[in-house]
């Protein structure tokens, strides 16, 4: 990088940055199987205690807090899917797969699809190329061997996708990648320029549990947003997605939305997207297998 | 602790950590007293003029914002419980019980149980163990002796537990913990993986005033969210403590729910309680005591 | 101060310092003024440009949104009141009255009254004593001199209270402070536990503009609250005044309260207040002297 | 500057701070044109990438929550005005211009105007003066060669403004600046005390769509604001300026409202607005030169 500052960059210096991982053609399908108006795709982040460990932090009460998405949270997940026959994704760090191996067996043994989401919540941006790749690699093969299937999507953690992290994915030949915005709908990933053939599935802030119910007491940097103003918002973002055809893609962590005043929330979401119907539900991995095959 | 950053940690360094103090056995009871359908548990974190003091800040206004604490709050909080013949449990620092001791006897008249809460709110893992042993036991000395009855259970300041607080507080032969996360329900905890007999009766920030009322001039970094709203969170959380039969536990701060407009507030979540019925108010010790003899 | 850290310290360093300044006998009055069941009063604290002059500031930008409060919002204000015939309380840096003489001469000329409120919204923790007693005494005198009349009432710059303004404010034999918060209602303030015969019109953050709707873009620390929801919390506040018959005070900021979708939250709740009835609006002094007067 | 501290300062250094960038006579027109009761203003800061880059940051993954901004929010906003027959004003990087050119004809094309934004989003005040009027008059030309426009207006990112920046403005004989607060209807610009002829349209945060939705993750510092609540607080804005029969004056941003669940809040908001009646949408530039010939 030059030592200039931003605004004395010659056109030479800012155009190869944005142009480095960038939004190519749309891949939102002609139509929906089944003739479903609108792709439904929930995904959870089972992040559990890595979100403590990933600091160095060694800390009980944090990390029961976190014990409580294995605990409590993903059994009610999961029976509230089952329920509603939904099928969705879970991406999970090594670490987490390590400590809750029986976990995911059960999700992969109810029908749901676990992705790859790191090793124990790093940042990839922090990490020597050479060791994010090593290690999404080693989080790949550790999943497979606690699952029996290998994964085929990715979600970076914090949703931090480095210079090399889509190079590293097209070497692992994924079928798509589910960390960047630059669209509601999933649309092919251009890597300087040059079509990938990966699948974008976009996630946003604005369809995550973290940014509104998210907490931590050393900064007491964020309050809870009532559970009632979310419906509002989650509401209107699947609304709009029906409008338009395209994906609702919401990402959530169970050690967040499994409490008792956040899952009646998310209960409330579903009925409301089931009274609008016409929706097909689906894990992401089918979603982007789907639309690669059905552009427009 | 290993120099290796956390994403380059061998097993051998992780899994004792998050092994440290892990959530045994569930306790929820086989059925409530007098055939309750749920248990309320409230509590009041009567912190005081200790919440400015354990900086070290000496600001005659902070102190007169504590001081309501103690002046206007706890009277109108007694008179609120005794209206509706509620038993609480308030856990106070012993720097509280010495400034306001008649408070401290007043409350325990009333019917009311007092638990340990630090000796001037420092946080434990700050300590040096062998401090943390000896505060530990000098506050619970010092309760007794102004109150006349010995404390039976401990909530750390800020749940801030440190990896001997579990240790100190088996020594002390306590019946029980409120300052952990790991379930809704009460909880035998483990130590290393063994069964400790200390009940567990857990605590959630969700249920806790301070991240939607507190406020830091200083840090201005927090809002006041409506109490309006906070009553919804409220409610929502007792409800599903209804539906499954178990404990609404809810933490709050005489200095922060003591105001006119949040008492209000108080006041109709305890009336929509009511109103939904079936339920047993307890003290903590009360609800440990019950758990540990009646679990399924 | 000692360098034992607070959890070290052995009374004879906390005790002095929780008793420096105290709240004594209430001066809630027996009646109010013409059978009124509760007293309100409003204030308004005319920062203007002293908010980004002291922090050595010279921003346009920042010092435009502070003109905004002399241009438009003090008109606004006044004619609120004056349509509503009720008298308030207006608290004036020295400078800002420097600025704007005639605004504090129409102020007075309307019969409101204006109060000390620093030189140029220093903080008073932050000044040696000398200097702090040299100031405020200089401000009173600026008041004076502008305004016609002298102030018998003072409140500090953000309500930061120095070990020392109760020293100054009893040398000046002001008739009351408005800083701080250890009741909802008019007390003596004790100084080492001595009556100081000093009247304290008690303040709280819940009852403030700025914590909800300020906003500072270099910290971005802070939302705007919907005008709805702050309406819903001071109605509370006001209620609960109202029951006890004491006193509602709010405090306010031209710059931030002035803009039309403020002004119309504050034109709601007065219709609410004046709905209720039987309300004595005054001036913080007229209540001050009352309450000296009629204590239970 | 001098060395004093603020409150130590005398007023030969307060005073010509104060007086160096001043809101004049007010240009509030007697009446605007076909006899509307109230001028919208609408604009949009196309900043797009820019907020990236700027911080010199290289992050794949906020270029494409950027890159939404050109990709989707620009299409569906344009699309919103058309249907509506609203003009609107978009201030453009000229950073932002260079990478998307085709962008920026459409905007002229289809009425809009299109205003001076800096060039890489660089904050004014942190600008040698010389580089200042450099990048200010690069700026302007970059966009009149790609828009085939010559802008007439000027709008500081983050409405920072350096104690130069009028002056440029002025030597550049631009209409108007859209970056102060002094009002909530246009004025004129003083600099030092002498009239400017220089039209200010005045902001607000208030009237800003990023202290409610912006987002940073690493700083974590606001949540966002349910749409329905911002909603209340635009409506208010747009009543009380329509009461006044002054200026409903919003700045939005593409990246930010151009989601879906904000989108449906704009078009309630022009909705209500159209069911107010009487309106005069026009751009900030048509805005500016109606008051400056119609002033009062």
């Amino acid at each position: 990088m030059s030592e200039q500052l931003p605004w004395q960059w010659p056109e030479s210096t800012w155009r190869p940055i944005v142009e480095k991982v960038r939004a190519g053609r749309s891949l939102k399908p002609k139509h929906w199987p089944g003739g479903a108006k609108c792709a439904v795709a929930l995904s959870f982040d089972s992040d559990h205690e890595t979100t403590t460990l990933r600091w160095g932090d060694t800390s009980p009460g944090t990390l029961s807090a976190n014990q409580y998405g294995a605990r409590v949270a993903i059994p009610r997940i999961l029976a509230l899917l089952a329920g509603h026959d939904i099928k969705a994704s879970f991406f999970v760090p090594a670490i987490t797969a390590m400590i809750h191996p029986d976990e995911q067996r059960r999700i992969i043994a109810e029908g749901h699809e676990i992705g790859i989401h790191s090793w124990i919540h790093e940042m990839n941006a922090s990490l020597p190329p050479e060791d994010e790749r090593d290690i999404q690699m080693r989080a790949a093969d550790k999943l497979e061997e606690i699952c029996g299937l290998r994964p085929v999507g990715i979600r970076t953690p914090s949703w931090d996708f480095s210079p090399v992290t889509l190079a590293i994915t097209r070497e692992m030949d994924l079928l798509y990648d589910s960390s960047l915005m630059a669209d509601d709908d999933p649309y092919e990933l251009l890597e300087e320029g040059a079509a990938t053939g990966i699948v974008e599935l976009p996630v946003e802030w604005i369809r995550d549990d973290m940014p509104y119910f998210g907490f931590d007491f050393r900064r007491q940097s964020r309050p809870h947003t009532p559970p009632s103003s979310v419906l509002g918002i989650f509401k209107a973002e699947f609304d709009g997605a029906h409008a338009d055809g395209g994906v609702f893609q919401l990402t959530m962590h169970p050690h967040i939305i499994g409490h008792r005043s956040r899952m009646a929330m998310l209960s409330q979401l579903i009925d409301h997207i089931n009274a609008t119907g016409d929706i097909w539900y689906a894990t992401h991995a089918d979603i982007a297998r789907w639309c690669l095959e059905n552009a427009e």
